[in-house]
């Protein structure tokens, strides 16, 4: 049953290269750098969950590939900025040089840069999206990765390193920083199907599974952090800790994290009961979060 | 007749720092560099120009002020990047210490990156923009500052740094760096006026417009960076000889290119008698190039 996600993984690869063709023209070391960490892939969980939104939301799947890939240019971009000397200062993204190390730090902003933009004309340029429905995407990807956002979270947390974060301010920066664009991610998939009439039933549970997806989320990958190896996690571990960086561990404590993680995770998967056909996704979410009960 | 520009600026200050309020939340530092650098303020070229090519194309001008607003970000995300140590380094900006300068890298950095998202959210939360201009505006604004239009000239312009680029080369980049998001300063202007049977022609007028204005204010800065000073320019002077940048001056001299200028300033100018009423903006325009004839 796992398979429509790689269906809906095939689709999302077969689009998200368009724009960064091999043969280059205008591309350059700008375009290589975007294309290579793009190409470093991951899951691919945001674009997933936008196909999968707008399935469960009874919307042809193919209708969102371009909010899909949109999303995965955005949270592209994310990381790429993310790893910057001026950031978190990551040598390491997915096991493979991060981009400014590949590249060198011009190359990399302009690559997070351009990722940052693309996302906008791939949704407005769609075939497949109505105008109406664009606007939708366009506002909700726009609104979560701004200063309410991924980028207000990122402000957060670069202002407070060093100094003690309290654990709510701890779990508000989560939100903005991960959850905010999972909920663009699900929300644009809804918009995608056009539910009509149910539409803002369908957003307000999108909204509930990403915001409780992305807290889990984001404290699984702090318990990674101190509990997992280079090897396993394609990525350095301990860096939080050098980083002095403000964790979900480091502020409760290790088990405290577990039940959170779980509490979390719980609480999307119940979030999905709003919509009919959900079984996939919620085998979708578990597995994810390492759950495969 | 100047003054219809006046209430033009006016129109744009009033609605441009509606995100960025004085009284912080859930603003901080990151809001204040992007406050700081957007209030540094230059003319305001980019968004007049949206709201007198709506008011060209038969719109209200009230009806273009979010587009507006969504061009002066982008313009400001791109100058704040610009200016970071890894791009062209440069100190000052408009007479005062550059974003990262003020405020440090990372502060500057995603400040850049909170004014490349948040034009689009203006647009597409627009209560004065109908879905199918939005959707025109967001398509316009991102093609071009992508790899087509602005981050694209500057990937040419980073990546040729140090070898000699080719005359035509230098004029392309010029028209990716400055003509691309002049283009869509106007463009943005056309479809919020939606003229209907007439927005292609506008369209074509409109383009032709921006490219030799970017021309001709690219190379009118040029000659400026070696002939003014300073006091007069509001930033640091022989800055692209010191980062041996690829200048319209350097590479065919300084008469030539004063001579240049006049040509594509006069190309700017006629492309103007598309529309009917255009005295306001054809004397806005030899005002901005120097030209009080």
């Amino acid at each position: 049953m796992e398979d429509i996600f790689e269906e809906y993984a095939a689709m999302v690869r077969e689009r998200l290269y368009r724009m960064f063709p091999e043969e280059k023209l205008p591309q350059g070391e700008v375009s290589d750098a975007a294309r290579y960490s793009l190409s470093a892939g991951g899951k691919r969980v945001r674009p997933l969950l936008t196909l999968a939104f707008c399935a469960m939301c009874g919307g042809k799947p193919e209708k969102a590939v371009d909010a899909a890939c949109a999303v995965e240019y955005m949270h592209t971009f994310s990381l790429i900025h993310d790893d910057m000397p001026c950031m978190d200062n990551d040598d390491l993204r997915r096991g493979k040089p991060s981009c400014h190390k590949a590249f060198g730090e011009t190359a990399a902003l302009l690559a997070g840069d351009l990722l940052a933009i693309l996302p906008f004309e791939t949704i407005a340029a769609s075939r497949d999206i109505s105008p109406a429905a664009a606007v939708k995407c366009v506002n909700a990807l726009s609104h979560y990765c701004g200063v309410y956002g991924m980028i207000g979270g990122q402000q957060i947390d670069t202002q407070k390193a060093g100094e003690e974060l309290p654990g709510e301010l701890l779990l508000s920066m989560y939100s903005m920083k991960t959850s905010a664009l999972l909920k663009a991610a699900c929300l644009c998939g809804v918009y995608c199907a056009e539910p009509g009439e149910y539409e803002q039933k369908y957003e307000q549970a999108a909204a509930e599974y990403a915001e409780n997806l992305g807290l889990a989320f984001q404290i699984i990958d702090d318990i990674l952090d101190v509990t997992s190896s280079p090897e396993v996690l394609g990525k350095a571990v301990g860096n939080d800790a050098d980083n002095d960086k403000h964790t979900y561990v480091r502020t409760y404590g290790l088990e405290a994290a577990k039940e959170a993680a779980a509490r979390y995770t719980d609480k999307a998967v119940s979030a999905l009961e709003a919509f009919g056909e959900s079984e996939d996704v919620k085998r979708f979410t578990l597995a994810l979060l390492g759950r495969n009960n």
